[in-house]
């Protein structure tokens, strides 16, 4: 099934403790669009200024993702920098240039209309229902967002939770969407506001899936090494959404591979900087880190 | 095979959001002893004061836990004071009254000798190496510590961690003592000076067994309230190293079911005051969780 994927493109500047990039390749689409493209076919809806460098996108291109969607408007693209501290838990935002992107109306072309599988990534909310009302009848839509849409725009955020199957969140967004200290019990009531489903990504503590009537628990991959942790979430919501689409089947045990599809996206990410690794990633290295998450987390029933 | 659990007893009064309780069971080998003794026969060396209020030990008498080892001194029992604040993972301690505790000379009985399983709690370290020069030839040993005796007594540490086969820990422990930030990378070091495993405790986000050759991820279990998050670590303990003298085996499969058991007790633990719900506790509670963290866990190896 195809996936259509709307977000932000820019060009980041990035230092970590382990060096420093400028200019590349960012932006929520870009990651989640190169984790998918594992997968399933992916159309992209985004925007870029005139001055971006066109040949970084030439690898989606060789990997089945549709730029159709793409609108390259006069002007400088957005451009985002960021600085991890030691811990790289810790980020300053160094600069935020919208430029073109602050304009960003997302005009969903007729032929992406039939998408079957729709991620929102993480744009005004207004924007992210004014997608989804251009879409036909979606099979699975999830979406992630920000604390900053939480407190400023609460009303158009609760109204696109409302038509989502899926939230993709951290645990400190769901506190503040329920106002309950307990994840749990938290969790609980923002599915009440419309997702039967929620992620909650916890880092290196790995993701949670929150079904109607169940849980699922993923740890993260035992890194010994992140280089740089732009993108993480992305590139999970990108393997998580492509092996769905890839996959058409929303059954509990498929969600739970899609899971760690993801978390294995995610943990290749962070092992280099900007998109390195997702360019070269070969899917049978995807599969190999697959296995790997499953011999690390499985256990036989007891026989006491 | 029989447990040998060498710590501390007291009479613990904690405030948590949920309520208070005054002078009631508590102290690592109480709550060790407790979880451990659903699976082995347990041993116990320790001390209390004539103060102490020995109707406390018959529900573990009931549950086949050996009291030769205890030695009853004139004068008070250790007191232990703690407030637990809204988030429960911050806790101010509000008394330390060592007591008869102060001058504790663990002398393990010429009976308990042959114990096959040894847990040494947090105690001081020149202590727990005390405990084992009187052991026979103990198939599995492991032991706990704590941020106060890594930087307040490292060569005694040191000394304790190179003799024994297991090292329970949190994260922020094996930094301190490896000097890495990366946990695994630290991890390594930490497995360099002794011990063939680490158990590093992470709270609400579970454990991780960490063997020569392998990671396993456990997760907490989806509590939706904690009333008091005392012993919650000693219960792990306990539920695993019962667990493991119980059935004798030290394969990784037999190890991972161990975490899961330690996993369930430490979650029971938490969910009432004291030892109040490891008191009452069934064994078929016990087996019903641990089916419930096999299913919240569980994925098959995908198709794609």
């Amino acid at each position: 099934m195809n996936l259509l994927i709307v977000g932000s493109l820019s060009l980041d500047t990035v230092e970590t403790p382990y060096g420093k990039v400028e200019d590349v390749l960012g932006g929520s689409t870009a990651y989640v669009s190169a984790a998918a493209s594992y997968f399933a076919p992916v159309r992209i809806v985004g925007i870029v200024g005139d001055d971006f460098p066109m040949a970084e996108f030439e690898f989606l291109k060789a990997r089945n993702v549709d730029f159709a969607g793409l609108v390259v408007e006069k002007g400088k693209t957005f451009r985002w920098g960021g600085r991890y501290h030691k811990n790289m838990n810790i980020r300053d935002t160094l600069f935020t240039e919208l430029n073109v992107f602050e304009n960003f109306n997302p005009v969903v072309p007729p032929e992406y209309a039939d998408s079957e599988y729709v991620f929102l990534a993480n744009i005004q909310p207004d924007l992210q229902l004014h997608v989804l009302e251009q879409m036909k009848k979606p099979k699975f839509v999830a979406m992630d967002t920000m604390n900053f849409w939480i407190s400023g725009m609460p009303k158009d955020l609760e109204k696109i939770i409302s038509k989502v199957d899926l939230l993709i969140v951290n645990d400190q967004e769901i506190q503040e969407l329920s106002g309950e200290d307990n994840l749990f019990v938290g969790a609980r009531k923002v599915q009440a506001m419309g997702p039967d489903m929620l992620i909650v990504k916890k880092g290196e503590h790995g993701a949670l899936l929150i079904n109607k009537e169940s849980y699922f628990q993923a740890p993260a991959f035992p890194l010994e090494q992140l280089k740089d942790p732009t993108g993480a979430g992305d590139s999970f919501a990108g393997g998580f959404m492509g092996y769905l689409a890839g996959t058409d089947d929303l059954s509990e045990m498929n969600l739970r591979r899609a899971v760690i599809y993801g978390s294995a996206l995610a943990s290749f990410c962070v092992e280099d900087f900007s998109l390195e690794n997702l360019k070269q990633l070969k899917l049978a290295d995807i599969r190999k880190r697959f296995a790997k998450f499953h011999e690390m987390t499985h256990f036989d029933a007891s026989n006491i």
